[in-house]
């Protein structure tokens, strides 16, 4: 057994924390660029309480509201043009992943110079960003809980993450109160993403002790308390467990990374700006499948535990469970569904062996680009 | 729920991986202080092997051998006059808890003036230290997962810790090859100690999701390994198992505390300089059977999973289990075997509310100082 384990969060977790926001950024500057998006939180009026919570610890406070689902390299590069023109000393990133991805992005771009693709693709690394304060308004993504930001280059559809600890937040503040606002369509995609991030870290070649046990926790609270959540149940206790799930997935990831089915939604939803939980649901349970038949016997006991955790009994009816809960989410879809088409299958498959290398290379079969091909034709 | 986790350590497991301390060590400095007792790292070869590790990496060094069990806090003033003197810009700390508890003070009081009693209780802060880098040689006390450094007053006889993020370490080198040299004896006790520690987490008041995951399983491998270990199995997968539990131990109470085991062995060993682990082994039994007698149905719970980690059923056979552990390790023993007398007992329970305050308020049934003197009576 080898590992390392680094990953330097600092999670202030619970209702009504986001109202230390002023004090925890006090410590890291007296400007803040708040990156957000161009509805939600001005919407529920997240937004307007933030900037008075940073007022009142005398931080001034610019709005970047431009971020959209699948943030573009682009963007982040004109928030960062933004921070550096104010001198911000601080981002604070307001909303779900796309923009927490991008508040990250923004925050290392504003001290590095050059290409973002060039740090994206490893040509170039950078070991500084701006501090960075995460407010998590969705519960999936677990933006708050690594150093990942996926982001999509508008010029070559590649979609594939900024990865250093630079961006691990200063601070995330898990607020439920700031996340039980969203629609329960919502809850329904990024609670289903939050399953994937435990299930493909559990399953991965580079997974560890740390990152198994804190995935099996977060697939365990999923499987407990998603449906009852999306299907009406409104309880802070629920909230507060599917948030902390989310959390859990967005730091297993960061060591024990993803496998096959992020490394083959990023292709797809580069290429059609897919909900990435919508996806996911088209592809997991067709790569499961596959995976299972033909993986090692370890590797069937680790499946046989992630069916435990949705209410299985080992890994004969992980799929059949992973559908039934997809079905309950009001998930069940195809990636035609979606707007993929047979035409994109070539394209995904050569796309998803240069911009997910390393999830084809985590997961537990590997698989070539004609089997990568035949899987994405089998979820259309 | 409302949590905060901030635990900022980099772990570097796995056998033979101190072979990676000059590169590590490398990212902090040129000239290091290397901390350890007179003894066993001599002995071992293992002080001359990291001593080779730094020069081949062009880190000169210099060492400091003079900690000995329940180390002084003027040991750790006189380390960090060695360590301004030779201009060191990092220390290793290279041993047991012991040593790498006077390493991280050592670090602590060469950036930082005045006296530690000042920050051990309180009443002065410092954020700083010299970069710190662990390698443990024995699997109990956790120092190398955490930011506290246990040290005793000789003038007063307390025995408390200093607490700061500053001197978590910057890596913790944990490799069983390092470990399974120390003598069966020694495993005994330290083995009982990172079980306590992850018992009193996971029934502290201030234990949290994150805390009682890792407690849990730290007490799960510790279960299932630790008695055939001192029985003689010398597979790497229990070294492994036993030094991981260990290190969950240590970063567990970071979050959570200890609770009066920990609170009231701090006493008898900073009076008697009682190796820790029995003090812990004469102790935990009595107050263990005490607590459950009267504690919430939540927390008789919490007992029933702590002895099913142990080979129990519930919080009934607790106790029991525990006793039997013990005699396993050959550490059924009293306070009296430990030369502690009736006569020491005011003492010990005054100086627990004053050094073991938190300690004290975490446990989860919060005993009077007069039922604390009892609980030390019932143990002789």
């Amino acid at each position: 057994m080898k590992f390392q384990y680094h990953l330097p969060v600092n999670l202030v977790f619970g209702k009504g924390s986001v109202a230390q926001i002023g004090d925890i950024a006090g410590n890291y500057g007296k400007k803040a660029l708040i990156v957000t998006g161009c509805n939600s939180t001005k919407k529920s009026g997240l937004l307007d309480r933030v900037i008075g919570y940073l007022k009142a610890s005398s931080i001034e406070s610019v709005v970047f509201d431009k971020v959209k689902q699948n943030p573009l390299t682009t963007t982040a590069e004109e928030a960062a043009a933004m921070a550096k023109e104010n001198e911000c000393e601080v981002v604070v990133g307001l909303g779900g992943g796309s923009i927490m991805d991008c508040a990250k992005a923004t925050a290392f771009l504003s001290v590095n110079s050059g290409n973002i693709n060039d740090y994206i693709f490893g040509r170039q690394i950078g070991t500084e960003a701006l501090p960075i304060i995460l407010v998590p308004t969705t519960c999936g993504t677990g933006s708050e809980g690594n150093g990942f930001a996926v982001l999509t280059n508008p010029d070559t559809g590649d979609k594939k993450s900024l990865r250093c600890n630079a961006i691990v937040a200063k601070a995330s503040i898990i607020d439920s109160e700031c996340i039980m606002t969203m629609p329960k369509s919502i809850l329904a995609s990024v609670g289903f993403d939050a399953l994937c991030h435990s299930m493909e870290a559990y399953i991965s070649k580079i997974g560890q002790p740390m990152t198994d046990m804190m995935s099996l926790e977060g697939m365990k609270l999923i499987g407990q308390y998603l449906v009852p959540l999306y299907k009406g149940e409104n309880s802070t206790e629920a909230w507060d467990a599917i948030s902390w799930a989310s959390t859990l997935g967005g730091m297993v990831i960061n060591n024990a990374g993803v496998t096959l089915p992020h490394g083959m939604e990023h292709p797809a939803s580069g290429l059609k700006n897919i909900v990435h939980g919508k996806g996911l649901a088209s592809l997991t349970p067709v790569i499961t499948e596959a995976t299972i038949a033909s993986c090692s016997l370890e590797n069937k006991e680790k499946y046989a535990e992630i069916s435990r955790c949705i209410g299985g009994k080992d890994e004969t009816d992980c799929v059949s469970k992973l559908n039934e809960l997809l079905a309950n989410l009001d998930l069940s879809l195809t990636l035609s569904d979606l707007g993929i088409t047979e035409a994109d299958v070539n394209w995904m498959a050569e796309n998803c062996m240069k911009v997910s290398a390393a999830g084809v290379a985590n997961h537990p079969v590997e698989f070539t680009q004609d089997q990568i091909a035949e899987l994405y034709r089998k979820a259309l």
